[in-house]
Order: C-alpha cells, then sequence, then structure tokens
C-alpha cells in the first residue's frame, strides 16, 4: 500500500480517509494561500470561516437537519458531555431515562449520579453481557430525555432501528456511528459524538442540539459547560479545536462529494460487515459476541477457540499489515472496527486472512 | 520565504516553528513506521505513549519541576480551567486572590462568581485602562489561592517578576507566555496554558498542577471536571487530543535541542521585543500602550497617529507579507505578537516595514 501504510482496524482513533490525509498533507506548510499553516491560521480569520462554516453546513446536508437542529463543536470528548447533559438538562426534581447497553453508557448514567440526579435504568442488556440491544422499553412518559448509546465499540452491539419515546427527546451517544447511515434526526433533541471514529481525529466532539433542548439550559451554569454558550457563539466563545474541525470538514467533503451521501455509505457499510460475518457465521472456528439482531455494522467483534489462537490471530495479522485487531482491554477478543474510512479492499484482504489463518490453525 | 509562507504575527492561534510543520508534514500518512497516520493511531498504543511521555519529560526539564509537579494536556482551553479552578480548589466559606489585569482575568474572576464563591479583587489596573501590572498587592494571607494572569495579551502588559505572595499558592494563566522564559516554579501551585500561542496548535491546554492542590480537589465532582481524574490516569481518561500533544512534544524538542532551552529563548525574546520596542520609543508616530515597565515581550500593542493610519498600516503590511497586526477587536490599534516561533528575522522585516511606513506616513 501507497507509503508502508496499514490495513488499520483500529477502534478509534481511526482510520481515516486517504485523500483526506492528502489534501492536509499537501497544504500544511500554506493553508489556501494564507502562506500559513492551518494550525498557525487566526479562528477569527476568513479563512477559518470558510472551514467551520462548511462542515456545519455539510453535516446539515448529510444529516437532513432543518432550521431546529445547531451544530456545534465542543472540546473533552463525549465522556464530557456524559455530564453536560444532566447539568443542562435535568432540573431539580426531574428525570431522564437511560438504556444500558455496556459500558459507555454505563458512564453516562454514572455522570447523572455523580450530580445527584435520577437517572431511570428503563432497560438494560447486562443480564447476558451486553450482548444485544433491548426492545419493547417502557420509557417514562415524564422523562426529560431518554439516553442511548446508538453503538457498541466494545461488546459490537447497534441500534438497528431507534426506540419510539412517543415524543420524549431522544438523546445519543453516536461517537461509533455517526455519519455511517442515514436516519430520522427529528426524534433527537441532541445527538453527540467524539470525532476520532467516523468524522475525524480525536480532540472534538460534534454536538447537535435541537432547539427546544436549548431553552432547559440553565443560565447559571459555568461558561464553558452551557450548550447556549456554543450555540450563540456558534462553536467560537474561546478558540476551538481548529485542525479537528478541519478535518472534520474534509471528511464530510469527502463523504458528500466522493462517496456520495449517507445511502451510499451505508449501502458500503453493510456490504463490508456481510463479508465478516459471513466468515463468522461460516463455521465454528471464529464465534460473534454480539446476538445476531443487534450485531453493529462499525465494530465485528469475535472470539477464537482459545485465548492462545486469539493472541496468535492477532500477532499474525500485524505481521501480514493489519492493525489493531485486538479487543477493548475490558474484554479481550477480537475485534474489527470498520469505520466509514475503512474501505472493502481492506476488509476483503482481512476476509482472506481469516479464512487463510483459520484453514493453518482451525 | 519557502513555499510563499508570509510573517506571521497572529496573536493565537499563532506561528509554529517550521522545522516541526516540516516534521508533521513530511511523516503525515505514516508515522513512526506504523503504517498509520499520527491522527490514526490508537491513545492507548507505544507510538502515542511515546509522544505523551516525551512531551511531559520536556516540560519538566524545561521548567525545571520537580516529582511534586504533574504535567497534565486538558481540552477546553484555558476558558475550561477559569471554571475547573474555584470547582476544584474553593470550598464553602473559602476565597481566592485574583488580581485584574485585563480581559482574561475579568473572565477568570466571573467564572468564580458564576458558581456563587468568592474572588477578591486584591488589585486592578482597571483605572488605567490596563495599561500596567499593579504592585504593592495587599494579598490575603487565608486564601486558598492567588491568580495572576502572567501576560496579557490584548493590552499588552506582562508580569516581569512574580509576587511574593507569602506562601499561598500562586496560580496562573500562562496561555501567551508560557516557555518563552524562565521562572521559579516553587511558588506556583497550578500553571495553565492554552497551548495555541507557545506550545501548540488550538485544542489544548497544559495544566500543571502541585500535589498539595490535588488534595483540595472534591470527589464530587464530574469526572472530566476533576484534576485527579487527568493525574490519575495520566491524561488519558478518554482519548485525548492527540494530535494537537503531538505538536507539543516537537514545539518542545525544537526548543529543547535546536534553541538550548529557555535561558536561550529568553535572550531571544528579549532581543526580538528590543527591536520593536526601539521603534516605537525613537519618535511620536508610534505609540506603545503599555507601561514601559510593563510592557510585554510577548504581545507589542502600539497605536498609530489616527485609526486611518492604522487601518493602512495593517493593509500595507499584509500586502507585503507581513500578517496578523490589527489589534483584538475589542481594543482596536496594532498588535504584534512575536511568540517563540517567530525568529528574530521576522522581526526585523517588520521593523524595516515600520521605519519605511512612518517615513512615507509620518
Amino acid at each position: 500500500m501507497k507509503e508502508n501504510r496499514v490495513c488499520n482496524f483500529n477502534a478509534g482513533p481511526a482510520a481515516l480517509p486517504l485523500p483526506v490525509l492528502e489534501e492536509i498533507k499537501d497544504s500544511f506548510l500554506n493553508f489556501n494561500g494564507s502562506g500559513m499553516s492551518v494550525t498557525e491560521i487566526s479562528h477569527r480569520s476568513k479563512w477559518f470561516d470558510d472551514v467551520i462554516n462548511d462542515a456545519v453546513a455539510r453535516t446539515k446536508r448529510l444529516l437532513n437537519l432543518d432550521d431546529r437542529f445547531r451544530v456545534l463543536f465542543i472540546q473533552g470528548g463525549a465522556s464530557l458531555q456524559f455530564c453536560m447533559i444532566p447539568m443542562n438538562f435535568l432540573g431539580q426534581g426531574q428525570s431522564a431515562d437511560y438504556v444500558n447497553t455496556g459500558t459507555w453508557s454505563a458512564k453516562a448514567i454514572k455522570e447523572v449520579q455523580i450530580q445527584g440526579k435520577t437517572a431511570n435504568v428503563v432497560a438494560s442488556s447486562e443480564d447476558k453481557d451486553f450482548s444485544y440491544i433491548p426492545g419493547n422499553i417502557p420509557f417514562n412518559s415524564d422523562a426529560v430525555y431518554a439516553h442511548i448509546t446508538s453503538n457498541n465499540t466494545i461488546k459490537g452491539t447497534q441500534w438497528a432501528e431507534f426506540p419510539d419515546t412517543k415524543g420524549v427527546p431522544l438523546v445519543s451517544d453516536m461517537s461509533s456511528d455517526i455519519m455511517s447511515r442515514p436516519f430520522d434526526v427529528n426524534p433527537f433533541g441532541l445527538i453527540y459524538a467524539g470525532a476520532q471514529k467516523n468524522i475525524g481525529p480525536a480532540g472534538v466532539c460534534m454536538a447537535i442540539i435541537r432547539e427546544d433542548m436549548l431553552e432547559k439550559v440553565p443560565d447559571s451554569l459555568p461558561s464553558m459547560l452551557k450548550y447556549t454558550t456554543f450555540s450563540k457563539k456558534d462553536s467560537m466563545y474561546n478558540t476551538p479545536p481548529c485542525f479537528a474541525i478541519y478535518t472534520i470538514q474534509l471528511v464530510l467533503k469527502w463523504l458528500e462529494d466522493t462517496v456520495g451521501g449517507l445511502e451510499k455509505m451505508d449501502g458500503i457499510n453493510r456490504k463490508k460487515a456481510d463479508v465478516l460475518y459471513s466468515i463468522i457465521d461460516s463455521g465454528d472456528f471464529y464465534r460473534g459476541t454480539a446476538e445476531t439482531g443487534s450485531r453493529s455494522l462499525m465494530n465485528v467483534t469475535f472470539r477464537l477457540p482459545s485465548e492462545e489462537l486469539e493472541k496468535k490471530f492477532i500477532q499474525t495479522a500485524l505481521e501480514n499489515d493489519l492493525g489493531g485487531l485486538k479487543g477493548h482491554r475490558s474484554v479481550g477478543g477480537c475485534r474489527a472496527s470498520i469505520y466509514n474510512a475503512t474501505g472493502l479492499e481492506a476488509i476483503e484482504t482481512l476476509a482472506d486472512f481469516m479464512k487463510t489463518f483459520e484453514k493453518e490453525n482451525g
């Protein structure tokens, strides 16, 4: 591969589209005729205005957002959102519904409790080691919002369809599947996504907030912890993470202009996941950890007959320039993260490797 | 200049050392033999471990930090620190001292008040439009900490020496002059610095905290707003802003290995500032806005005889590839920000331009 690049199956930070990386590289000493690097231009310059405005406009087009929605860029990752959400939306005596589908949901719930507020865990898949997405969930009609994790990187599960909350605003951590497929944004009061999986590098979180949620934000919060601060100042109350936003802009440009939008991307992503799940389902050597109907199109998690073989699999893959296949340190096993930027070609290389490895070790 | 680069006098984001930009560019598609971009490697990989560990080690060597100090990387800029500081250190019934030397100090004070806590403004230079650094300050011996802004980018003032607080821990926003000169770190309980002026790109704040300050942090805070979370997890509780930290590492390597450390840097910075202040002091055409003894070595602020001439000065400079000379939008006038990465050569080019402009318009 070009410049000795490997096939990158990292869970995040993860692969970025090669044309995006090449454009960053080529213009790195002189951005857009400014005579400066993109890391050296002022965030108040016309150069950066063009970058952030284009990133917002492309997000709105790709997700079909109407004027009720604001696209914000906030630092601190999804982890800061876990605490900002109850801080901004949950007043005295109010409560929110949370669905617990694993580590990230649990962290979001914990941050509500740290603030002495009420998170009603209305469903959980902990009974089967988070191997599925719960159904028939008894959401509370008086909840201020209902929180879900749309894709679970560690256990390899994903909401195939979003639940009907009967008008209660959905709030979703979409860090690991934003922009991977089209969906109806209307039920969502807030969508947030750490960029480092599907849309950019680490160091920025995209937050898409609906105007009725902004009305809930109390004035009394610290400036940097209020969604209204970011909304009023177009994410520029203070210096934003310019380079990360610039990379997002280029990734969205690639997604819109080269891939052709979210339906096209979804088609490719389904094809990619199918290739790997077919191998897993073809015999007993590879065993998928998620229930079939809850499988993630982004993170394919699987086990081999023994931990020894898993270790050998990961090591041999690495020697064949297939990187990032180790499962999360909390659960072990193997995981292929196949976000938007990991192309079908890389998937097929991995598939060939899996077949060969099974033949030699099965 | 190489690749048509301009002389960059931006206030922040600001110039970065050219060798740093070149190294980022050259390795952008394949970082350190990983076969991945630095934006694609895992933050839990050996590649990133080497980056962040080296950034911390160089910070400790450059600033002469002993083992009582921890070097942390936090997102959200200095603005998030304004609220984290009182949140982490100020308990019920306690108060802190603040010195008000302009916009950034005032914002720090405001965030204490938003939390309903007490900031005693023990000195202010507001009486003379923030054109000087106050002296003989009556610090309170029972203050939990005493907060200063070491360099004031907007008004062009800087603490030449730090005040004696008689044992009360100093807390300083050093966003605009960190690593520009050596100083005694011992009186400081916390030093924080948005990276985008002297040490890196926008998107990360360096926080240097002394262990006695960590003991003040209450357990009950949200995880992402506690210094102890970052300290216990070596800034990796969640995915850190990897690219920004990598750039800091390279800037510190340049500072240590190429420049030769902070005494050398300070010598160069003094020479640079002298060149510009000499022109300002040589006649009536350029008028410095800061009192002589309080002048900043980082931001040289000055006025011309009329706003019309200032506009022409900034515009003509731009046509001569001298960028970023406009004063902050809140005060107008002119400003040359001359951080570490803006070399003597660029200063001399600006000095020549200033002389010519005066001759033609004076």
